[in-house]
């Protein structure tokens, strides 16, 4: 104890005396200890402090002037229906202050399926832009000057084909591939935790990664071959030390791997890149961007790398869409405008703000126009750019930085004793530890522990209606087939196949660079759905192992009234009808953010439900022989990406043929208000939107299947 | 140079071999130099890290557990048309979380007329609610408990009337004196600086402060008697140097007043409260709040209090009006979010959050929920409550803090040399530093230098539609006449009388407190303007005589082409008619926002135009009486309280009757587009609102003259 905190101590103690000094602390979500009082001794040990700006470790900013020489860059992530409308777009946000492009693509293509195949009829166009060909690429980037603005390209499944049509389409604009600057993700260890866009199992995956990294280093110069992305993972619920930990393992993998596949540190690692999410613990953020830096040195250090920027990690932020809310959405541009200057306070380098609305829907012009603003504002108006790291020195800050940092060293070192980030993916450690973490922030929401304004404390009595963007994904599938036939027609049907052949030997041999041979078919205009394919036919697709949870929700409980209450009535059904209520989550069309789904098996486990989860990425007839094979009560579906109206229904009408209608169909995830009547129409039962309670939930579905068996023609 | 600062200057200049390091300084609108980066070396010499939170000089914090034990109050200022009304008001924020209320009176009760005064004609219940007596004070706080909730009244000129009336509400509500809590501004000085909300000469004005605060140091232990406030000063234009610095005079001087007249120190001195504006500037805010503390302390310390209360600076913040806009005006939920943070960090005791329609009328319940829920998100959801003063030890803060607190001491010691605050009042100094600060600023918005996001860059083509509320203040003045003939009718005229009598006696001798004889008056149902009026017939009622500055403006523009050519536009318009143009700026009824006004003429004048300024508080025939007399071109009213719509059609009938057609009407100020229609068909000519580009706009008036000049019959 130090003079200071001795002296606030007794202070403190005169002035409360019924009052523990114990109960001021507190503990984040990490797990990490915050005092009331931080002080100069606070600093004593940290030896990251004696640097300055630009100098390693990097914890003051992997620039020597950063925002003072020139402000991050503002790249708002965006993509909806077609090429033709991205593009409009695109070109009016250029002219309103957005400074790159970032591409967010449809499920159906992060999968490496063209648009006309059966198993995307509810993705096409949806959570982004639909991109069958270099054609449509073209369409994307018309009259965008690709030799000077940069394009961010979130693509990991299928970024083979991806970025090989985008290569091909700057080329036939004129622009050649050594000009290009931008991003690809690229990121495929983080697809197998949490976002689930993978396609071939994890080592093709890894070859894939390393083929991108060779081909970028030798041919662009000015595009960052990889984005190491912890986005995904605090969107899947991770917390801040696991977000950190897991994205820098993973970093650490890719760099591994291409050095043992031959390449020289130094030819690839200044051109790596990471991504990560920004939420609202605002200075648990701030100090996570720069325990980031500071830990990717001391990864980087290990490697030997002659050139000082192989040792600097620079990053893209985006605000966290999991902290907006559907309920009062106005709240979230306080959300996002917050979580925007914890990212600007921690030295990123580019930033998206996302739009307010994005818990219902993609954006609007009016929504994304006011979260471009927010970063306008933050840029011209509130001087946050004057300063170099303007926390610098911030007792709190500089502890917390310390502290996050080896809070997530500790878990970097569990995942290198398990052999590495692949090991560790493939043994499931990272997909539990944040799985386990989302669910005991969703019982902390649920009790109320945790306050999210307008959602748990604050609630509107009626909400207001909001104008939504809405993608006519049937149109946009049918434009895109008539595209991808007239490119089929067109093109010299002998060269394309031979390239096409060439990459799936290419793939099977495990020789020659596979987006060099993927670049080639793109130019005879082999699709992305045959350039994934291709591969396909060599490495397989890989099928994910479905595993639950059980016990973390229900421990946040322990000795809760209410909660023991709907455990107790869950009993008495059972008791009852000789079996447990049983329910069956499924994840339907190309929507793999699973997050939704496993918090609500876990919980609903845990209260006593006999849980089945479906695989991933099935089709609705799928889906509901999976139902009837289980002999469920109810299904949920839990849709994140949009489908919703194209495959609920689907869902309900295989029942119906199959004959199992008495099965209740409900629906939960980003589901737009405006929605709900003509789901209900179609037979959906009950719709659950983000910030519902969840053993609320189970109370209305607990009654709902004892009306349905009281009175089973009424039930539909 | 210190070493670290060495190292990383030379590597600045390795890296960037073309630019001067000049370049990366930034000289704050404070004359402030704030350098690209900070380090441990800028802390040398800052005695002021040693102390911790609650402890002198109480930098890090007035109390020791800060927002740990207890977040601040979220307390938002509002209150409009009836007492009906705002009472519903209340009730419905105190349920939705709001946690203190503040109370806006309208301009009329402001300057202690009662609402069937001829001169308040436009202003009755529009920037407030409308209070005649105590019966429209009972109706304002019907079930509201006065002994559990705090309540702020902003109140200066009426300050006897307003909280003798609150005070006999209150006990008719069944809670005596010495429970009531709040706040009553009370701060004289500030509205002779900027506000002009004053009645009574400053002389006797000083002697109210003085009698309220001897009056609740007896009387109401849990009242703060006053509220010392640089709000209306940087709204007005102060830099954040000149609010510090001429607030914390205006406090030492209610300070030296009170023990002039015999007051212990400590038995008023734990009672005085701050209100500071907290605009975009987001680190100088946070230093402003720290150095205030720090000066306050030093301040008081010269009086030698026993009670250490007596030394601690507690502060209300409201985030900045001024720095709302009415383009893309959800723009400003953003900007609010960032001052309120910055508020936060500052450790501000109680915070208002403006609406972002602030910039145009009164706040919607929709806007004003936004606002409360910023401070709950704030209080919930970043968890920056978690930790005292977190922003101790950065270097730049810091050495902000110290920088902010030495400019303004200059500032205190300048005042101090004029022989205190009332005398620098009296010579006009503060007004006019703030009116020069304003005016320079002012300029750099209109040359692009201080972005302003959707005002001078990144400019909506076509300005989206907002609902914004509307009080009719026809209907409001009708029912609050109604009730005075009422009160009036069913009193005790011969004790009313004789109360009011022996007010008026005490005013003229100066001996008894008046709050105590108001006190007597309103039991008897005197009116506010009653109460106000026996003051003034002994006080009189003060004129402010009114100065222009030139040159300021002016000077910004130095060697620009563009301003050159306006220029010589008035000077060949003057050769032509053998005289410069003229136009009189001119603010009716009684709102007395004066800053808008004050600019117009500076700016203009430095264009070339003969500039008249009417005096405040015109009636729209005495504004058009002075146009004729001074034979103008034109006239343009200035209104920032929302009386534009009674009072500017009212000019421009007594222009014609006075057979002044010729003299065009334009309006400028806070009104909404909705409103403009009105107003043209009414016969003004031009609206300009917030954020017009001065020099376009004195293009535009030119080429009106002339045309109105060239065709005469046109110009109506």
């Amino acid at each position: 104890m130090t003079k200071q905190k001795d002296r606030w101590n007794t202070r403190v103690k005169r002035e409360n005396p019924d009052r523990s000094l114990e109960d001021l602390n507190w503990a984040s979500p990490e797990g990490i200890p915050i005092s009331p009082l931080y002080t100069s001794d606070d600093l004593v040990g940290l030896s990251h402090l004696e640097s300055t700006p630009g100098e390693p470790p990097f914890v003051r900013g992997p620039r020597s002037t950063m925002y003072v020489g020139r402000a991050w860059t503002i790249r708002q992530y965006a993509g909806f229906s077609t090429a033709e409308e991205s593009n409009v777009f695109y070109k009016k946000a250029l002219s309103s202050g957005q400074q790159g492009i970032s591409v967010a693509f449809d499920l159906a293509t992060h999968r490496g399926y063209d648009s006309d195949h059966e198993r995307v009829e509810g993705d096409v166009g949806k959570a982004g832009v639909a991109i069958d060909s270099v054609e449509d690429m073209k369409i994307l980037f018309k009259d965008i000057p690709l030799d000077k603005i940069s394009v961010s390209m979130t693509m990991n499944g299928a970024v083979i084909p991806i970025l090989a049509s985008f290569i091909v389409a700057a080329e036939e604009q004129g622009v050649s591939q050594e000009l290009l600057s931008g991003t690809i993700q690229n990121d495929i260890l983080k697809e197998f935790m949490v976002r689930n866009t993978y396609i071939y199992p994890p080592e093709p995956s890894m070859r894939i990664v390393g083929d991108i990294i060779e081909y970028t280093s030798i041919n662009m110069p000015r595009f960052n071959s990889i984005s190491i992305s912890g986005y995904h993972m605090q969107e899947a619920g991770a917390n801040l030390v696991q977000e950190l930990a897991f994205t820098l393992a993973d970093g650490k993998e890719y760099v591994s791997s291409a050095i043992n596949r031959g390449m020289d540190v130094d030819a690839f690692a200044g051109r790596l890149s990471f991504f990560f999410a920004i939420g609202m613990n605002f200075f648990m953020e701030v100090a996570k961007l720069r325990a980031a830096r500071l830990l990717w040195h001391r990864i980087m250090v290990e490697f030997n790398p002659k050139n000082q920027n192989s040792l600097v990690l620079r990053t893209h932020c985006q605000t966290s869409g999991v902290s907006l809310q559907e309920q009062d959405p106005y709240n979230n541009i306080v959300r996002t405008a917050y979580e925007a200057m914890s990212a600007v306070l921690g030295g990123t380098q580019s930033l998206h703000t996302n739009s307010f609305d994005e818990a219902m829907a993609l954006p609007t012009a009016f929504s994304s126009r006011i979260a471009r603003n927010t970063q306008l504002i933050l840029q011209n108006e509130t001087k946050v750019t004057k300063v170099i790291d303007p926390l610098a020195g911030s007792y709190y800050v500089e502890k917390l930085t310390s502290e996050i940092a080896e809070e997530a060293w500790k878990l970097i070192l569990e995942i290198d004793e398990l052999g590495g980030m692949t090991k560790a993916v493939a043994a499931g450690m990272p997909k539990l530890k944040i799985e386990e973490a989302a669910a005991t922030r969703q019982a902390l929401v649920d009790q109320g522990e945790e306050v999210i304004v307008g959602v748990n404390k604050y609630k509107l009595e009626k909400q207001d209606g909001v104008d939504i963007l809405e993608v006519d994904n049937v149109a946009v599938r049918e434009s895109q087939i008539l595209r991808i036939n007239k490119v089929k027609n067109s093109r010299k049907p002998l060269e394309c196949q031979a390239a096409l052949g060439e990459l799936e030997q290419a793939a099977f041999s495990g020789k020659d660079n596979l987006l060099s041979l993927a670049i080639v078919a793109a130019r005879a205009r082999a699709t992305v759905g045959e350039i994934s394919m291709a591969m396909e036919n060599s490495f397989g697709r890989h099928s994910a192992e479905i595993r639950t949870l059980s016990g973390v929700y229900g421990a946040a409980y322990d000795g809760d009234k209410d909660f023991e209450e709907i455990q107790k009535s869950v009993k008495e059904f059972a008791q009852k009808e000789g079996r447990r209520p049983r329910m069956m989550v499924v994840k339907m069309g190309q929507d793999g953010h699973d997050r939704g789904a496993k918090v609500i098996a876990t919980a609903f486990a845990d209260i006593g439900f006999d849980i089945d989860v479906g695989p991933l990425f099935q089709t609705p007839k799928e889906a509901a022989q999976a139902a009837i094979d289980n002999d469920v009560h109810i299904v949920g579906i839990s849709s994140q990406a949009a489908g919703h109206k194209t495959l609920a229904p689907k869902l309900v009408e295989a029942l119906r043929l199959a004959g199992a209608s008495e099965i209740i169909v409900i629906c939960g995830g980003v589901i737009p208000q405006k929605d709900y009547k003509f789901l209900y129409d179609r037979g959906v039962s009950a719709i659950f939107g983000p910030g519902t309670n969840i053993p609320d939930a189970a109370r209305n579905i607990i009654d709902m299947i004892r009306k349905s068996k009281e009175n089973p023609l009424n039930s539909k």
